[in-house]
């Protein structure tokens, strides 16, 4: 009883010092700003979303070819209500858009949303096709759709990168760092990647903002396609500063390639935990020398 | 109100172009193909498993000496009834079994898998007693148990490993790609593991499908136990493509060790960052010629 | 139907297998011993705390000068009936405390921790600048708030470490192996952090127990800031087994820092992929001599 009490007794307190605390914030991140949009709609989103890529996979609802018109439409009401909400509140807080001006885009944005969906439909059967070509332990592509987490990240970037280049703000970054979350892999939605992409196992894989991918390249865990330097800060944005790795390029697990100029040339082959920071011609096989082994007899950690 | 009807007009037209890219997909992907396991399903059997493996710890109810045999008896019957369904869908949708054969398959390993749970949880209680004794950070096994992601990883790879020489498909895989996503640790279910083995932290690890661990194993986060190359693709399927590690090894962080013949003896240790391709006898230590250092006068990035 | 009965004929059986293999477990984790805490209601804890830390941006509640305190208040009494019983929870199990001093314990620890809070809102608000001044990608202070896995995984982090100040058993260890799951990031709660901290993408990094990281710090992925060898198991617990960073110190991606005695001294630059285990001189770059590459004509993985 008396203990209760005492927490009573410093509430109005503590209510103070955090209130008090809340006036010192920087403007920008201040809570009365704006209305913000809402990381937990933008998750039920993607997964809206993949029901649409995937139909069947992950709804419990029978699908025959009498119901599918149904089901889209369905689908596309609800996606069309929750993003049109979260894509205005984004241009408000981002953006300096009047009340009307942001619901009129972001109707228009939703419509050139959807209508890149075959578009986007077609490049992730490529991956989900590359995905079971490339991995020997790849039961079917039932199996990697169900759970291969490179196509479900790559299929998150393809989400995201769309709606960058339909200058929305916020949610993109949302929905690519909610994948990294899922599967360990981090593509910023503004790297630009062609089809039949193939990230293995993936996990602490890095692909830069400006980085450009080609057709039929495929990447392994812990593969890092990063800047050379961010001294810069702020001064770097927009700027080149991640690598270009042309058609049926292979990177083994680890290795790290870096810098905006650094130009990987197709068909080429990166072999795992090289550092690279320079160009490679095509149809070469990069490597380190591989650091000389020492061993020593004993045991013991 | 005009805005309204601008999404409403190209309803038609944007559910025409999604189910007409449907009717393009893969025959061996498409919708109206057969039902599906469920992802949520399994998900939820994973959380149910675990509280038949560690009473207490992950619900709410108290138990006692006296309530044992109900907690124990409830589990059973609510982990049957869901997996016996997970079970004859991915025998229907994975495999060519009639109906009927599905069903009775679905209650025989349903049963088969209970039969080995004692031998399961005594397996996880030395890989839990493992972490205990390798990390000097552990308060004890409470904390083990609750929060440790290496525990957690074996463990739903121990029951997906059981699902798989039952013949289970796609089952397995999505347990341990869930665990992936949850942990940055990839098991593949198909790897044989022996007792008191220890992952400490994680992120990163790789176990590939073919991989022979022994009893007594301890490796860190970062560690690759791969194949060579994958340039194989499909064709590759059932061979042997990754290491064997015997007893009482040792792997520290960021090692790679590659390849279907290669042998890690007992008791050796790799250290941090190897990158082995061939056998490493027994009772040694094995590291790379650390590279050297420069070391330059100036700050900055 | 036969089927059906097939598994309720084993069920006696399958019960007794699994009760019996409760009883051969080791004491200390066995399951009639005490209430635990409860894991889901710790990471509701964190959810809340969030909450406090970032008005406006977690809930649907439209916030302002009017309604602070309200919001505030409410949000304490909520946090405080939580985190008051978990940690009753967490010192009746973890430590030998009396019900009735667990729960004078417990409030009290709640109102310290709570008074800490404006100053934990002034660290994590230097992270959050960090985060932004460090990274060109980033549109704005809103966008990393709301995304950056670094930035949430320190912010949870500096909750979990003032927790374990208050020697709070388990719950700093489960919050922070949460954020290690969400983000790929495993920082202990033992170690020690300074302001203007910031990881970049984050996974795979881990930072241990007894790690000491002073102001304007920042690194990259898959850095690991660890021990020499855990040999020792648990004899080690307590000793400083891991490295000290002083201020201004960048580590690049991939990099190892390892050992307690390891300082790396102020303004100093650790290149990507760099294995220090020794200490650093202030203002100094050091990184690997890049092993040589090698080159090979020909393509194919």
């Amino acid at each position: 009883m008396q203990k209760k009490e005492l927490f009573q007794e410093h509430l109005p307190e503590l209510v103070k010092g955090i209130t008090n605390s809340y006036h010192q914030d920087d403007p920008s991140i201040s809570y009365f700003k704006k209305d913000l949009p809402n990381r937990d709609e933008i998750i039920e989103i993607i997964h809206l979303l993949r029901q649409l890529v995937f139909p069947g996979f992950f709804t419990q609802q029978r699908l025959s070819e009498n119901s599918l018109d149904f089901y889209v439409g369905d689908l596309l009401m609800k996606l069309e209500a929750k993003l049109k909400k979260q894509i205005r509140l984004a241009l408000l807080c981002g953006s300096d858009v009047s009340l009307e001006d942001a619901i009129a885009q972001a109707e228009c944005i939703c419509i050139k949303f959807f209508q890149t969906f075959p578009r986007l439909r077609e490049y992730i059967a490529s991956d989900v096709q590359a995905a079971f070509d490339g991995d020997p332990a790849a039961a079917d592509k039932v199996e990697v759709i169900f759970c291969y987490p490179g196509t479900y990240a790559i299929m998150v970037y393809r989400f995201a990168h769309e709606l960058r280049l339909l200058n929305v703000p916020y949610i993109p970054r949302i929905m690519s760092e909610y994948a990294h979350n899922i599967t360990g892999i981090d593509i910023n939605p503004g790297a630009t990647i062609g089809k039949y992409f193939f990230i293995d196992h993936g996990t602490g894989v890095v692909i830069g903002e400006t980085c450009e991918i080609k057709n039929n390249v495929t990447i392994y865990q812990g593969v890092t396609l990063g800047a050379l330097s961010t001294k810069g800060g702020q001064m770097l944005k927009d700027v080149k500063r991640h690598p270009t790795l042309e058609e049926n390029v292979v990177v083994y697990s680890g290795a790290s390639i870096l810098g905006g100029e650094t130009i990987i040339g197709a068909n080429s082959v990166v072999a795992g935990n090289a550092f690279i920071t320079s160009s490679v011609p095509a149809n070469t096989k990069v490597g380190v020398k591989a650091p000389e082994l020492k061993f020593k007899n004993g045991t013991g950690r």
